[in-house]
């Protein structure tokens, strides 16, 4: 089996660290306690290590394919995604009503890690799906919920987001798509939609597009956006599909990676106009969107995480595997298998520790959200909702940059083999490379970061967690032995660098902004290594305590836990160090265009 | 055109730093002082500008082929190898008796990175090419020197280094080749090479592979393993090309990067036996290719560093070009051109940061070999030699580890066109990533770091260097400025850093060489950030000195030697903690194969 997903650390994770057995206490969620989490974790690590993992080296050599404005997906991939959407597995977290499963989102964080870490490029289709679930059961009227919901969570349709044009990016407020109002509360949408992920395929009888565009008169910038569903077929009154709408696509890109997730060009109103309908009222688009990209966020991060455990336990079979060189401490007179190597340890070490680091704060991240969204007490859901929120773009930013150094030594640790693309190893490198970058890049991450979670609170909610981090390295005082004192110190260190740099950022953002921006990214990745590391620290705790009933699994958490304090940790020092020394700077910043 | 070598900084690094000009005085170099310098960067930049750099996208779209064992290169790469050797270019570095230029290395060095920037795959050939006559030039006859040599610097044949096979890649003493004398002085060679970077093409009339095998009755490991000259076509007393050699292409790989740079395996012996010659003695193979190697390894920093400069021009461009998103200052309503923005000149900062570091140790590591050889004082040339040999793994493990950083942040840059592969900063980042792997891994260099080049002299070359370090802290404080404050409170944590890991590297490796080995990557790359971050330091204070005369180029030389004391020199302090707490460790060293 190419992965085999590692239920028995989710499974501790969401028990010692994310608290399912309260997320079990929530309203709804009387039933979603440890077994059936316990017993969906197993179903879905059968699936995706049986089923969707088989298809993902095949994905890379015959990627899916244009031909006439019809994209065919990868063999296979189709098959599969009725399996998928059979199980289930597509209504996981969305309402009951509409077919959905309604579990927590704690129960479904592992699964989405599952599925991304056996396919990538399969499970951004899914993914894309879930978002826009979310957008129109927020947004979206009665109407267009009932008429759309259920046949997406069916899989009998997929999803899209449909943000990016040539000159918008990251900027919205470039977004020149127009969608002109017809009088029967339908409008007609044009413009030119780029890099559409599984925008066109041939997996689904329908595709429902979430469109931004602007409608005549509208403000310019992003509050002149909004909202629209444009479906590939128009839907008739009783649910049938009617005719083919003005949507085609005229291109796929030839990509890095992911090269079996087809990301389209679309062309909307090139004969006529796209019959679009309205979700929610005019000129909210972004905001509405904005529903879809912060899941759509968490679940890149969760991307990062996948694709870090597989290109983990790619290496540490080629490492069981390879005999090459004599061990250095002499204990062998031949060669041995790589894995006695200190160096190759070193390797695996670090792609383990950040992969076991980003996957503990990523789930109990949901279950914040979880306690945000169902908790019966509203102040307890504000406060949720608030670490939740200053979650997420960490979330995302530190899982997909730690995943491009995770992957790097993957490839490192096959030597001259992970060069060589039947290997394996290389595809997760480049798959991996597109995380950083799209659902906003790392640097727009940050500013999210600065700005609206930082900033905006005065660092309240960064503070609450320092004082829980202060907590556990109490505890960890209190612990004994090597490994804790080791991540005690650490962590301590980390939580006053991350401190530091919460105040510098607050003070300093109004009258020193370039300064401030100049370090965000590396805010973003202090914050993801301390807050990562401080999920370690408290699965140590766990783990020296459980020691005894299952000493191979918990003497490995632990010695992970202290490589991540004595190898990952320290950098939060220096990028503290980077941050503070940012500040009134006349390098880079003063630079003219001509010096660069 | 794709890329401008920097020919300005070279020369600054050449004359401020290298010493070119104390270079100049050495016997045999007296016309090769910055004149000639200057006008050889000059004409090489034209060449790797207009006419290999061209070819660098067509190689990756159109890589080189095979056909029923011959190797068509890509389209234009015959035509640009041509032009190459018939300028000098591949004697540039080698004696004139055979043809060469007999420059410096000093000299030499900036056109390979100017070659390698312009195409890696290309820059491969004649790479490969100039460590062929480094070995023959030291170990071969007089007879074979004189048959092979002057062809090869000629360019009318081409060479190659036979080492790895499928089970012996780093582990040379698993090698299993076999050469049988056959009483005439010729060897019949068998057996079968992997990896062999353009080990069949059709760009040269006839290619000259140096080969590893083994004699009958041989010792076992690497004190078993000899080194001939087995060439493609048999050559006739008279120099002309005789018979087809029973060596034979059976494929090439299918790779990450580098994809016009045809890799092969190549069988031997298949048809009754290659006919090979012996270089120098029996069993004495691997000290003779070790001079190819280390010629190769100090070659492939440059390959790093040469990448490095391109993905930073490209990115640069993107940026004056790109417009997305106002500025977060405030300073225009309207959406900028993203070099406006903090964080992409963070990015391009540390892209350029590392970059020049990188460089400028290399240089300078040149002059030391140039002194090393050609001094004509006993004693100043073995501890030019001793240095030298030092910095060879740093520059090589150091450049190519860098560059993946450099191009990662290319990619990044460019946004979501980043990961199209049209854009070409993907190709950076799948060319690259070779670097670190080939020629030794960064493991292999840190083991001859920590073995060979600390350990056997106690620590003496490095603390010496450290020596040379503190004069040049001394020097920024009586330099004044923020930019020589910060640097010189980051030079001298640095250096401390890296002077605490000698000593301990030194003290430890007999008595907890696992351990210490698990830093071996750790104690290179802070050599490397404190090393490179000692050439920024007299960059630094050169530039200060000479701002006035042209305040464009040494006030960018300023900004980003403070950008590498700010944002890279603090990664030292991480880096000594990680070393330091390994020792006596318990941990991932501890733990059983299963565990991982």
């Amino acid at each position: 089996m190419s992965y085999n997903a590692p239920v028995k650390d989710m499974l501790f994770v969401l028990k010692e660290l994310a608290g399912i057995d309260a997320v079990a206490t929530l309203p709804g969620f009387e039933d979603a306690g440890f077994d059936t989490a316990q017993a969906v974790l197993d179903e879905c690590a059968k699936l995706s290590g049986e089923v969707i993992a088989p298809l993902n080296v095949e994905g890379d050599r015959a990627p899916s394919s244009w031909r006439d404005g019809e994209v065919t997906a990868t063999p296979g991939f189709a098959g599969a995604f009725r399996q998928y959407v059979e199980g289930g597995w597509q209504g996981l977290q969305h309402p009951s009503e509409f077919g959905g499963q309604a579990l927590p989102k704690l129960i479904a964080t592992p699964c989405i890690e599952m599925l991304n870490a056996a396919n990538l490029s399969f499970a951004l289709c899914p993914l894309l799906t879930d978002g826009a679930i979310e957008a129109l059961l927020t947004a979206g009227s009665e109407e267009l919920k009932a008429r759309y919901v259920p046949k997406l969570i069916s899989g009998d349709w997929t999803g899209t987001m449909n943000l990016t044009e040539p000159q918008a990016g990251s900027d919205l407020a470039l977004v020149r798509s127009r969608a002109e109002p017809q009088g029967d509360g339908t409008y007609k949408v044009f413009g030119t939609k780029i890099f559409i992920t599984w925008g066109e395929h041939d997996m689904a009888e329908n595709i429902v597009h979430l469109v931004l565009a602007r409608t005549p008169n509208a403000p310019e910038g992003v509050k002149g956006i909004s909202l629209f569903v444009v479906p590939k077929f128009l839907v008739n009154d009783d649910g049938s599909l009617g005719a083919r709408n003005d949507v085609h696509c005229v291109s796929i890109e030839h990509k890095l990676g992911i090269k079996a997730s087809p990301t389209a060009v679309l062309q909307y109103g090139d004969n006529g106009g796209a019959i679009g309908y309205l979700v929610g009222e005019e000129n909210r688009g972004l905001e509405y969107m904005f529903i879809m990209m912060n899941a759509a966020r968490f679940g890149v991060g969760m991307q990062g995480v996948g694709v870090a455990e597989s290109a983990y336990q790619k290496a540490v079979a080629y490492a069981k595997e390879r005999v090459q060189s004599r061990p250095v401490d002499g204990s062998l007179k031949q060669s041995a298998t790589i894995i006695h190597h200190p160096d190759v340890r070193r390797m695996l070490g670090s792609m383990r520790a950040m992969t076991e680091g980003a996957r503990a704060l990523a789930y109990v991240a949901a279950a914040y959200s979880d306690n945000a969204h169902y908790h019966a007490d509203p102040e307890v859901r504000a406060r949720n909702l608030a670490i939740y929120e200053y979650l997420v773009p960490i979330v995302k930013g530190w899982s997909t940059e730690m995943v491009n150094e995770v992957t790097s030594l993957g490839v490192q640790v096959h030597g001259g083999m992970g060069f060589i693309e039947e290997t394996g190893a290389a595809q997760y490198y480049r798959d991996a490379r597109i995380l950083a970058i799209y659902e906003g890049t790392t640097a727009i991450q940050a500013n999210d970061l600065v700005g609206r979670k930082t900033v905006r609170d005065g660092g309240a909610v960064a503070k609450a967690l320092l004082g829980e981090i202060a907590r556990t390295a109490e505890e960890l005082g209190q612990a004994g032995g090597a490994a804790a004192a080791s991540m005690r110190a650490q962590l301590e260190k980390g939580a006053r660098a991350l401190a530091n740099v919460v105040d510098y950022v607050v003070a300093n953002v109004k009258s020193d902004p370039n300064a401030v921006f100049l370090s965000s990214v590396p805010y973003l990745k202090l914050a993801g290594i301390v807050l990562c590391g401080w999920q370690m620290a408290r699965a140590l705790l766990v783990s020296q305590r459980e020691l005894a009933n299952d000493a191979e699994f918990h003497g490995a958490k632990i010695a992970i836990a202290q490589f991540y304090a004595e190898h990952i940790l320290p950098q939060a020092g220096a990028l503290e160090t980077s941050i503070l020394a940012a500040k009134g700077d006349t390098g880079v910043l003063a630079l003219s265009e001509v010096q660069f």
